[in-house]
C-alpha cells in the first residue's frame, strides 16, 4: 500500500463556492473524498490536509515527507511567491507533483511563474480535478 | 445595522509605538475602539480582527467576506507579495476598500505596488486615521 | 471659513457622457455643483476648476496653491505622465489631495502609476464621487 | 454628406520646411487644403485642425468627436505619451484613424510605441501623405 | 502593367473561418481573388500567394523580390519573431508594404512589436480587408 | 469511437537518442506506436504525426483540428516562440493539450515561458511518456 | 548684434519661492532681467519667455527658431517627457543649448534621462543662474 | 548579563538533515544548544526561537524586540520575500543581525536580494555555524 | 579523410546580391565551392547544404550529425530566436562551429544574442569568408 | 590665487588625433596649457594631469582634494562604470565639475549615465573646449 | 603559523577621514596595525596591502594566492563592477572573504550587488572593523 | 614584413595554472612564444604583452595602434565593462580583432555581453589557442 498525501493550499477549501465562472460550481473537497475508497482499492492510501496557512504547509511537508511515497500539491496562492515552501519541498525526499487546477499560463501574468515548479518532479496544469488524478496515477506506477 | 470589518495585517499592533516619525504616536487600536460607539448610532456595528499571520486573515476573510456588508483591510507587509491574500478578497463576496495610513505611493519602490488593490473596489492611502472613517462612510452609504 | 479648491483634469469634464460602462451616468460637474452650499454650510468655500490644458491646470496651482487651504485634484490622464504637475505640486504650499474616480490599480498597466501621487498627501482611488467628498471632509478636519 | 475632421499634432504645421531628409519638402497644409474640393466631390466635408497645443487637440476631439463621421488624427510627438489624448479618443464616439507620415517603427525606439493606437479603429503608417487619403477614403466607404 | 505580388502568412487561409468575432465571416482568398479583375483593369498584375511556411515565404521574397514593383505582405504569426523573414525582406529591392487585418496594437503585448516592420516601406495595421487595397493602390501610384 | 492526433514537434523522433541524461534512452515512438492497440480497445483511434518543420504542424493542426476529438501536441523546441502555432491552434475548433516530457519550469529561463500554453486547455510537463497518457485519458473522458 | 532667446519652462516662474532649499531664495526673472544691459553690451539682444504651456514653447521655438542665433532652454518638467518638444527643436535650425539650475543627475530617477538633449548641441546642469551665463557665452563666441 | 534572541526561520530546524550537500551534516539545534553554556559563561543569554510560521516570527519579534540587547536573525527563505518582516524588524528597538549558513550571493538569483538587510545593522553570509558566533560576539561587544 | 558539413541559414543564398554595403559583392556559394578541391588536399570531404527552411536544417543536422567529423553552421536569421536549432546542435554528436560572416556585435541589438552558441563548440563573427576557413582548419586539426 | 586642477581622463590625451569626425582635430592638451597664463591672470593656478589609470586618478583625487578650491574633470570612458572614482569624488573636499567635450547625451546609450555625475557639482556636457572654460569662471567666482 | 593578507581596496586607505557620518573618524590603517601583534600571538601572520589600482590588487591576488592560508578583501568600490577582480579570486587557491565597513545592502542600488561575492567563502557586511576580525577568526579556525 | 600585437588582459599570465577544468593545463604564454618563428617566417613580427592593468592596455593600444598591421587583443575580465578600453580601440587606427580562450556565449550570463565587439573588426570566441591562430592569419591575408 502506498502512501500519498495531497496537500491543498490557501482558498481551495472554497473551490465550488469561490469565482465559479474560473473555477466551476463542484467542491473539490467533496470530489477528492469521494476518490479515497476507489484509491485505496487501487493500492494508495490518500491522505488529504488543506490550510491557508503557508507555515502549517511547511509543517505538513516536514511530518510527511520522509515517509510518504508521493505528494500532490496544489499551493494555490503562494505557488508565485514562496522561496520558504520551495525550500521545504527541496528539504524532504517524497516526490511531489504540482498540481493547479486552472491553466495558470493563460491567466494573469504574476500567475505564470511557479516558485516551486523547479524542484518538484512534474507540472500538472488545466485538467481540473482530473489533475489530481493524473497525479496521484503517477505515483501509484512509478 | 451594517457589518462592517476592519481587518488589521502584521504590526499595526504596533501603530503608536513603531516608528513614530513615520507613523504617529496615537495608538491605531485605541482611536478605532473609540469610534465604535459612534458608528453604532450612525448603523455600523464594526468588528476589529488584527493578526500578524497571513493564514488568519485570510481565514477571516472567509469567515466573514460572505455575511459582511463591507470589509475594511489594512494588508500591512502583506500588501506587495501575497497572491494568497489577493485571491481570498476575489473570493469573497463583501467589498473590500483597501486602507494604508500613509501615502504609500510616497515611500520606497517595493510600497509603491498592492498585490491586492486589483481586486478591491476602492484604495484610500495617505489619510492617516482619518481613512479608516472613509472608508467605513463608504459601506454605509452605498 | 477654508477656502478649497477642486482642480479637475483633462475629459472629466464629460463625465456622465464618457464611457458611462467606466464612469457611470451621472454629470460629475452637476454633481459637484450640489455640493457647494453644503460645504459652505460645513464652512468650506469650494472652487471648482476644470481643463483640458496641462499648462492652466499649472497655472491654476500657481495662483492659488500659497492661499488656499487644501486642493483637491484629479489630474485625468496627466495623471501618469506629468512631471511639470508633480513640480508645480511641490512648488505649492497648500496640502495636495489626489482623488480618481475609479480605481485605477484595477486598470490598464500605464494607470498603475502616478508621477504626482509621490508629492501630495493622500491618494483616494475608486470611491467615485465620494472620494471628493472624503477629500474634503479631510481639509475642512485637519 | 460625411462630415471628416483631420486633426493635426505638434509641429505638423512645419511639414515642407522641418526636416526635409524626414519628411520631404512638400507642404502638407498645402496640399491637404488642394484635396478638399475633390473629397467634396466624393461625398465628405473634410475640416483641418492643427495645433500645437495638446489641451486644443482635446477640446477639439470633444466639441467634434460626437458628430463627426470620422476623424483622422495623426498626434505627431504626442503619439507616444499622452494618457489624455488617449482617454479624449476613447471618450467620444466618432471611429479615430491613426495616421503617421513615416514608418515610425523604423524611427528611433521612442517613436514605436503609441499611447493612442490601442484605441483606435486602425493605424497607416508610413504611406506619406497618401495615408491621409487612404483614411478619408476608409470612412468615406464604411 | 505594373507587377504586384500579394504575400499571406500563416493561418491566414482560414480568414472568414477562423475566429470570426475577430476577423469576421467573410474569406479573405474570395475576396482578393474578386479584386484581381478590377486591379488589371487599373494597371496591375496582382498575384497571391499564402503559405504556412517560413521557408517557402522567403523563397517566394527572394524569387520575386528583384522583379516585381511592390509587394504587399500580411505576415502573419511570424510578423513578431521572424529576422529571418526581416533579412528576406531587407535583401530584396522590391518595395514592401506590410498589411495587418486588426489593428495588432490594440491587441496582446506580444503582437504589439513588428520584426519586419522596420525594414518596410509602410504598415498598414486595422483597415481589415481594405489595407490590401490601399497597398495596392500605393504601389499603383508610386 | 474519438479521434486523437499526438502532434510532435521538432527533435521529438530522436527522443531515446538524443541527451539521453535528460530524456532517457526508451524511444518516445515505439512507445507510443505500442499504445496504440490498447488506445483503441479504450475507445480512441490515435494518430501520430511527427515534423521538424513548423509550417506542417500549423498544416497538420488546419487538416485535423476542425474534426479531431482533440489534439496532444508538444511543439517541443517551437513552444517558446511560434506565434503561428499559437495562431493556428487558436483557430481550430479542437481542444488542444500541451505536453512536455521533462519539467520545463526546472530548465533554461528561455524554456520556462510557452508561447502555446495560454490556447490550449491544459498542460503537462514532466510526466514523461506518462504525459501522453494522462492527456489522451482526458479526451477520452471529457 | 546676436538674437538670442532664454525659453523658460514651467513653474521657472517660482524660482525664488518654489522649494528654496533645492532653488535657492534669489528670484531667477530678475536675475535674468538684470542680466540683459550687459548681455547687449556685450553683442546680444536676448529675449526671455516663460510659459508653463508646452504648446507655447513649442509656438515660441517655431516663432524664433529660424531666426535667432541661438536658443538657451530650460525645459524644466517637460524635459524628462516631451517628444513634442524635442521635435520642434529638431525642426528649427537655431542652434539649442539645455540648461538646467540643478545637477538633475543627482535627483530622483525620471529627472536623470532628458528627451530634449538629444538633439540640442549641448548641456549644462547644475551651475546655477552661472549655467543661463556659460550657455549665452556660447552663443555669442560660437 | 545581556539578554539575546537567536531567531530561526523556515526549514532551519531540518539542517543536518536538509539537503546535506549544501548544508552539512551536523544538526544547527545541537550546536546552538551546544554553545549555550559558553554564552552565558561570556555574558550573554541566549534564547533559540525556530518557526516555519511568518506570523509567529513576526510575534517573536515584536515580544523581544523591545527588551532584548539584540537578535540574530536567520529568516532562511522568508529573507527574499517578507515585507511584513522588514517591518516588524524596523518596528522593533533592538539590533538585528541578519545571518545565512551559506553565501547566498553565490545562489540562486532569486536568493541574491535580502527584503530583511536594508533594516539590519549588519549582514554574514557564508561561515556557516561561525556566522551565529560572529554575531553574538558583535551583540556582546557593542 | 574528415567529413564536414558546410550548412547554410536562411538567406545566405543571396550573399553577393543581398546588401552588398553589408556583405559585399562577391557570391558566397561560389567562394565555398571553388575551395572544396582545396580542403579535400587538405584531407576534409566538405559538404555544402543551403536552405531557408528551419525544418529542413533541424533535418540536415539530424541526418549528419552523428557521423559528421564536424559541422560549420552559419544559421542567418533563425540564429536569434530558434530553440528547435539549439535543440537540433545539442542532440546530435559532431561539434558545430557557429560562423557569421559580419561582426554581429556591431550590429542591431536584436541580433547580439544567439541562441546557437551555448551549445557550439565555437563561434567566429566578422572574419567574413575566412571565418569558414577557420572553422574548416579547425575541425581539421582537433 | 585660487588653486584649481583639471583632470583628464583616459584617451583625452588623443584628441585632436582620436575620431576626428567626434572630437575634433585640435590637440586639448595645447588648448589648455595655451589657457595658463590667461587664467593664472585671472586669479587661478590651473594644473592639469592626464592619466589613462583609473588608479592614479584616484590618486590624483585624494592628493589635491583636500586643498584645491576645485577640480575639473572629465573621467572619459570611466565615466559610466567607476563606482571608486565616484567613492574618491564623495571623500574629498573640493568641489568637482564634470566636464564632457561631447554631448553624451545625444551618443550610445551605454554613454547616457554617468557614476560621477551625483557626486558633482555640475556637469556640462557637449560645449567642447569652452565647457573647461566654464567651469574653470565658475569656480573662479564661487 | 597561518599567512592571511587582509587586501585593501580603493579609497580604504581614507577612512577615517572619508565621509565620516558613514565611516567613522577612527582610521582603520591605524586599527589594523594595532592588531597585528595579537593577531601573531593568535597564530597568524597578517599582511596588509591598499591600493587604488585594480591592477595592483589583481597583482597581488596572484602573489599571495597560492601561498596564503586565506585572504580578507574588502574591494571597496571595484566590488560592483569588476569581472577581472572576479576572475582573479577565481583563478587563486587560497579562500578568500569579502568585507565591507557598512552593510551595503542598506546603501544605493548600485552598491547592492557584488561580482566578487560569488567565487568567495563568505561575505561580511555592516560589522565595521569587528567584520575584518571576524574573517581573520574565521580563517584561524578552519 | 607585418607587424602584429598580441594583447593579453588581467589573468591570462595563469593560463595553464588558473581553474584547469575551464582553460586547461598548456601555458598559454608557452604556446605564443613558441609560435613566433613560424610566424615570422610567413611574414608577421608578432610581439606578445600582457598586464593586468587596464590603464597599461591602453597605454599600449595608444603607443602601436597607429604603426601596427593589426592587433589579437583578448580583453579578459576586462571585456565587459570597459569604455575606456572600447574608447581606445575606437581612437586608434589599426584594426582589432578581438580573441576568447573559451566560448563566452555558453558562460555565465554577465560574460555574455562585450564592450569592445562593437569597434572590432571580428570576434572569436572558443576556439581556444587556436583562435589566436586564426586571428594572426587573418591579419596576415588581409
Amino acid at each position: 500500500m502506498k502512501s500519498i498525501f495531497v496537500l491543498q493550499g490557501p482558498n481551495l477549501n472554497l473551490v465550488g463556492q469561490r469565482e465559479p465562472s474560473v473555477y466551476g460550481r463542484e467542491s473539490l473537497t467533496d470530489w477528492l473524498s469521494a476518490q479515497l475508497p476507489r484509491w485505496a482499492r487501487e493500492g494508495a492510501e490518500v491522505h488529504i490536509i488543506q490550510s491557508n496557512h503557508e507555515g502549517e504547509l511547511i509543517d505538513a511537508l516536514h511530518a510527511h515527507g520522509f515517509k510518504a511515497d508521493g505528494i500532490v500539491f496544489n499551493p494555490g496562492g503562494f505557488t508565485h511567491t514562496s522561496v520558504a515552501l520551495r525550500d521545504a519541498v527541496a528539504a524532504i525526499e517524497a516526490p511531489v507533483i504540482e498540481v493547479h487546477l486552472t491553466n495558470i499560463h493563460a491567466r494573469e501574468p504574476f500567475r505564470q511563474h511557479s516558485m516551486i515548479s523547479g524542484v518538484c518532479v512534474a507540472v500538472i496544469s488545466g485538467l481540473g480535478f482530473a489533475g489530481y488524478e493524473a497525479a496521484v496515477q503517477y505515483v501509484l506506477h512509478h
